[in-house]
């Protein structure tokens, strides 16, 4: 279906491929995963949305369809790779795919979602894909009433993070090296502040969770962290892409714990994610932007100067033309 | 009750903890947490076993019995830190825990498990830890039958690993730097061995595989490893209690996998890993040394140069007083 954009989040990875950061970068580039626009037209067999719907479009615009975690409904660890929604090439094709800073995307009704209207729109478009990347892992390990849970890293995705894993009623801790940041993430309803640089703090808080949501984009130490779940804990990774500093096997062992990593979330998950936030009104919180200032919104996101997400009006690009 | 051992496993811990490999060793030392002996003498309320029956002792001997792990029956992993067979202190005190490289050990029957004549006995004292430290992780991960799972490395742990992972019906792949100890892996009931060493093996078995038993006992290179996982595939390590060399976070990311630690196992388990044994007439491969024989078999075992157990004959110590 063809789909005039309206929103498109900046995603921090935006600028990591815009800089080729992680390599392989395809040039030319238009970035944005985080889309959120209007239905203009559809083919002849598409059933889920019609013109004029609200749709959303994610990280992720075709795969396989027939490899087992496709056919689990899991798009995004299709066995052959998927397809992402730019900075990629179009299955059988050398044909680029391109993003969300652009007025308008065409895309298979399988990678999108329908989003309603009751929701704030230009906040839904971070929940492409900071939304699912946080919402996905506190659903797969069962996050939920009585446990404790923290969200470390507050940023676009912990500041989600936090909302999600309240509204699954868990008690949650955001772990934040800034006590400033803490502050705001009671305001975003976290029931209590960790301050990593607190030793004391740390020590007391030794095996006393039961799930850690690790949001920190860069190579870290994961270590103090390991040490605060309890028995049968499980960190989950979903910002850190490059190594991490050595982990010491020990503290996976005594208690058993462990650490996975998480990537989004299905097409499925991610449609459920939207009818998640609609009944609990979770939007993101965003900054709004014009195309024309992406540069020194980059800048900002670099300095983690945000909060905690910028989005893209894009009727600012259609005045520039 | 008291114990008249009759045979002592001999673990690559023992070698670490005497020698002060991990820091923290205490002095007079005697090692030996595998132990399997006859009951001469029971308390009055001791109702487990009765005096000639066979006992075996693992790594354990007490625990605070009031935390949530100890009431799951979970004492390994006591929030206030169980006490260890030797190298430990008594609880409430200052005197030292010492080990099964002795003639006798006294224990809380909570902490013994109960041995079937049917086994070859000798062979038991091995699965006392060895044997646990593998069974645990294959049941808490729930291998079984249409699981391909990769055994890494074969000594003391992975030969047990390998039988274990056979007899719970999973199609089980021996990974080895070592074509030698893979035709062995054969023997001990492997399904096919993949060794590490070939890179274009490797990258075949790239995500194919449900679970991995990582029984390598020093800092190492996980990364390829976890490349072989599928889709939610895990990694327990059982061996490396030190850092590992940095994780890559992408490679937990695509797809989605986790890597876990381990520590023995609960005394229920231990149990019902005897009596899983029992069934399958699982034992340990073992070569019987004489007490007086523990440093050469302790330079032997540094080189891993034993297939796959020492065990001592605790008659020795005897003959030799």
């Amino acid at each position: 279906m063809q789909i005039d954009i309206l929103y498109s989040g900046v995603c921090h990875s935006d600028l990591h491929q815009a800089r080729d950061d992680w390599g392989g970068s395809l040039y030319p580039m238009v970035p944005g995963h985080e889309i959120v626009g209007r239905v203009v037209k559809v083919g002849e067999h598409v059933t889920k949305l019609k013109v004029g719907d609200i749709a959303g479009v994610g990280t992720v615009v075709d795969s396989c369809r027939h490899c087992d975690p496709c056919n689990a409904g899991l798009e995004i660890y299709c066995e052959e790779g998927c397809t992402p929604t730019y900075n990629g090439k179009e299955r059988g094709s050398d044909k680029l795919t391109f993003g969300g800073y652009s007025d308008q995307i065409v895309t298979d009704e399988r990678f999108v979602v329908t989003i309603p209207n009751t929701l704030d729109l230009k906040a839904v478009a971070p929940l492409l894909c900071a939304g699912i990347t946080t919402y996905s892992p506190l659903r797969h390990w069962k996050v939920g009433k009585g446990q404790k849970v923290g969200i470390i890293g507050l940023g676009g995705l912990g500041h989600l993070g936090v909302k999600f894993a309240k509204a699954l009623d868990a008690h949650v801790v955001m772990i934040t090296t800034s006590p400033d940041k803490g502050k705001d993430a009671l305001r975003l309803g976290a029931d209590e502040v960790l301050v990593s640089k607190d030793k004391a703090a740390m020590a007391k808080a030794k095996a006393t969770f039961h799930f850690l949501l690790n949001t920190i984009p860069v190579s870290h130490d994961v270590n103090p962290y390991l040490e605060l779940l309890k028995l049968d804990g499980a960190m989950a990774l979903v910002g850190a892409l490059t190594p991490l500093e050595p982990i010491v096997g020990f503290n996976l062992m005594l208690p058993r714990r462990s650490i996975g990593g998480s990537a989004t979330g299905s097409m499925k998950e991610t449609q459920e994610m939207i009818d998640f936030c609609a009944m609990h009104n979770i939007v993101s919180d965003v900054e709004m932007i014009q195309m024309q200032d992406i540069n020194t919104a980059w800048e900002r996101m670099r300095k983690n100067d945000v909060r905690y997400r910028f989005v893209i009006d894009m009727a600012s690009l259609k005045s520039a033309a």
